[in-house]
């Protein structure tokens, strides 16, 4: 009691000292938080919102988010989703399937191979109202891993597979527990980058040693290992323990598609060099390989690298038992383009010790589970109806139909933007985005200085509010060169507006070159 | 070229001298991982798993999880959602209430009203398949907010509703923003804990200062702003920059519901001492108030710490300028329990500045957004159906059931526990546990030690391989007195099994007492 006492006064003292401002503040929250950036919802993105609250229309090209442009969902992933979550629809629809005679509607809006996979995941699951094993369902970490050996001609297991929501937390994940030593302790990442690895590698105090890719004349984007090799030298000398090399292919912003060789040749160098491969291949269903790319080489098909691993341990079997891959897929991307649902999975292929798996299932279960909605719909992206079934026909009907949509809308952008004075941009080899390279004015260089943003932001500031499509600066990824300016955008808006969008571009790039013509223009402008 | 050669030799020369280990290992992951601690799903959970890969029937106690032991969801939530998700049978549906010839299967199976809400929220998203709003979808925190205001009787919008993954991933986000300084900064939490707390903080290199709760001879726990303040006191005199409090009402693992009175004198505590409130409310709809307790006392509503600041903000307005407050809640407790859909929010409410709210949006940004499917889950479980509307009596009666069936079932579970010789288990006044006081025999407890485990995990290890029931022992959530050993248990198995759980438990109990009877009979068994 006399230490209560004790405890209240000296409490009451505190309230006379005490300062008035409120405990967390933007001068004392987590330096490392107000250092991360993440551009592709940054300035821009508040920008457009500002525009839409006085009423103007904007396209967000500067994300790839399919169903928020209007691409549909896949019938077949909602089918079952829609009975999964409402156990009198599913039982309904088991009756009418059975053949009742009030069920026509529902035959009509569920097909039985649906209705059979929906009752497959409820008896797994009890309800997707119930926590999963924090890996993730067992059910789908077994489907993931048969469309794994399937895909890769190679063997893989439940267990080294876990669900995430979305790929991004994966990441987070992976990077947890890789970046322990504050400061020290790095990844390997491309420059450009998506932004989600510098920002989290901030976050968690470790670094990101950058390896830049190339740009060829023609705006086509490629890895080398040599510049692998001189990035974590240099890594190295200056004091970081690299940890994890960072692979996004296809390429996101850049769009390329590595080849077998470059593959093969990527996947020795971190085996080599003692680095965990983070391989990001959440693109790899958005692959346009229909046609030869403006220098006349025949566009990739996407080779992953537990492929290149399976290839690895027949010609250098030493080399392979110290790799450690990590392969990551998404529910967001491909043809199915569920964004929201945030599926996702990473799976340990390589030399995995049971305690580091041990680990990876500690931490994700401290959050418990990813959703479980997100992870049936992961295991509905990679077992897709078969030929034969009867939901077969019209998932390859709107497969097609969405991967042929995208292709000529990339093809057909990418031209347009390519046309302009100044603009360079290559086909899309792969993933959702173009990022066409702009010579910009050096007036517009030197407004853009003065006004304290970067140019590239100053291009696309101004492209918002002049037509509303917001598209990402090139500097929000990085940049090899800094002097080379690049937006990203996406090529999702719908076929029946693409018309509209690449006219006002061109409009508007004409008359930002125009206005920045000369330097006394510029400086009337800034 | 020449650059690329040095490069490959340097390369080479590393394959030779590498060591034939692993990047990633046990001894070289995170540290901070390693030393994280989450009993909920930890060695007795992998126990569980061992006996059921050999046929043995588990119980799962050790979480609430209502779902996967059997509690059916809402029928309005999973209505809405099912729509939601497939466009056609939302369509359908829509054309059935028109009254359509054929749609009697269809109105049987959604009502005008899931019909009508699912339309708002698909008008409102495009798709559950698009990224929302870092922040989560505009309308859903609206109705956060409207819920808010309801609630407490004070002020709320939506940009101060952040809808996250489930509440876990909201603490994640704020511990992540609010401990900066590695080994410095800390929060204030609850001891017993729930361990999310204290693995989040080790995870994040930040302190975790416990203040102890009370227990009386009763076995119902308190909380003592004296104890908090010692508490403080003490983190501070060792260096602690304490930033935060974590306190949990109704209480995990303690089911304890705070008066009005403790709500507002552990708000002025904060206020006071320049901490950031974390109020983690999720359990605020499992509040068991029928009837008295054995101590005599009223058992409490549940009361909101935003109510309390409303208060404040009338009686001592200059304290009430000082506080930050976060209410956090979730889809997954209540009469809902939806833990699989990972739905949740936190609000701000106090003194924020706009700099510390961008900031978070701009960490939510960096996985994207949280799953849509739950964020929806997150309104229709905010805003279900008022009377009157046609949904309203199967919700309110399917509401009133769940929870006299948890208040009956907490109250069956809780007498049959406090029987038992060396038991103490008082009645659950809020959440879905409870946490029995066993007097263990000194000769269990030198077994245990000599065995190198916790006496109450020994009990609880001992309990689930003679019963299958997998419950937590209390040293997993940190135990203010060592020697007072409790286990959690949730009172969620179904009625119809409660009868045989309590006796198996009871059976169990009498011989672990028996065996440990005497000193002699505990060496031979060790």
């Amino acid at each position: 009691m006399v230490c209560a006492i004790l405890c209240l006064a000296s409490a009451h003292a505190s309230v006379l000292s005490a300062p008035a401002e409120p405990p967390l503040t933007p001068e004392n929250i987590n330096p490392r938080l107000v250092a991360a950036e993440y551009a592709v919802r940054g300035r821009l993105l508040d920008r457009a919102k500002e525009l839409e609250s006085v009423g103007r229309r904007t396209v967000k090209c500067n994300i790839g988010n399919p169903q928020a442009l209007g691409q549909r969902p896949l019938s077949w992933v909602r089918q079952v989703l829609s009975l999964v979550l409402n156990a009198d629809l599913l039982e309904a629809a088991e009756a009418a399937a059975c053949g009742s005679s009030d069920g026509e509607a529902l035959r009509a809006l569920f097909p039985p191979d649906a209705v059979a996979r929906a009752r497959v995941y409820v008896d797994a699951i009890s309800s997707a109202g119930a926590y999963s094993d924090s890996q993730g369902v067992l059910c789908v970490r077994e489907e993931v891993a048969h469309f794994l050996r399937e895909r890769d001609g190679c063997g893989s297991e439940a267990r080294d597979v876990f669900l995430t929501d979305g790929a991004s937390a994966g990441v987070r994940a992976l990077l947890q527990a890789l970046l322990g030593q504050p400061g020290v302790d790095a990844i390997l990442a491309p420059s450009p980058v998506y932004p989600l690895y510098s920002a989290l590698s901030t976050l968690l105090d470790g670094g990101a040693a950058l390896y830049p890719l190339t740009e060829d004349a023609a705006g086509t984007w490629g890895i080398r290992v040599s510049n692998l090799e001189a990035s974590l030298q240099l890594a190295r000398a200056r004091g970081s323990n690299v940890r994890a090399l960072v692979v996004i292919n296809p390429g996101n912003p850049t769009g390329q598609c590595m080849s077998a060789e470059e593959v093969a040749a990527v996947l020795e160098f971190a085996a080599r060099e003692g680095l965990v491969l983070l391989a990001d291949e959440v693109y790899q269903a958005n692959v346009y390989n229909g046609g030869p790319a403006r220098t006349g080489k025949r566009r990739n098909d996407f080779h992953s690298f537990r492929r290149a691993l399976a290839l690895l341990r027949q010609t250098k079997p030493q080399l392979a038992a110290r790799a450690q891959l990590v392969s990551m897929h998404s529910t967001s991307k491909g043809f199915y383009g569920e964004c929201g649902l945030r599926g996702g999975f990473f799976a340990l292929d390589g030399n995995w010790d049971d305690g580091v798996r041990s680990q990876l299932v500690k931490l994700a279960s401290i959050c418990l589970c990813s959703n479980v909605v997100g992870q049936l719909a992961m295991g509905l992206v990679v077992s897709p109806p078969r030929p034969g079934m009867p939901s077969h026909d019209t998932f390859a009907a709107e497969r097609g139909a969405i991967l042929e949509s995208l292709r000529a809308r990339a093809d057909t952008l990418a031209a347009a933007l390519d046309a302009l004075p100044g603009v360079t941009c290559a086909p899309a080899e792969g993933a959702l985005y173009l990022f066409p390279r702009i010579a910009l004015p050096p007036a517009a260089v030197a407004a853009a200085r003065e006004a304290g943003v970067a140019p590239d932001e100053l291009y696309a500031m101004r492209l918002l509010d002049a037509t509303g499509l917001v598209v990402v600066p090139g500097s929000g990824f990085g940049q090899p060169d800094p002097e080379a300016y690049h937006v990203r955008t996406t090529f999702l808006p719908p076929a029946d507006q693409l018309e509209q969008v690449t006219s006002a571009i061109a409009a508007f790039h004409r008359s930002f070159v125009d206005e920045f013509a000369t330097p006394a223009a510029a400086a009337a402008t800034a």
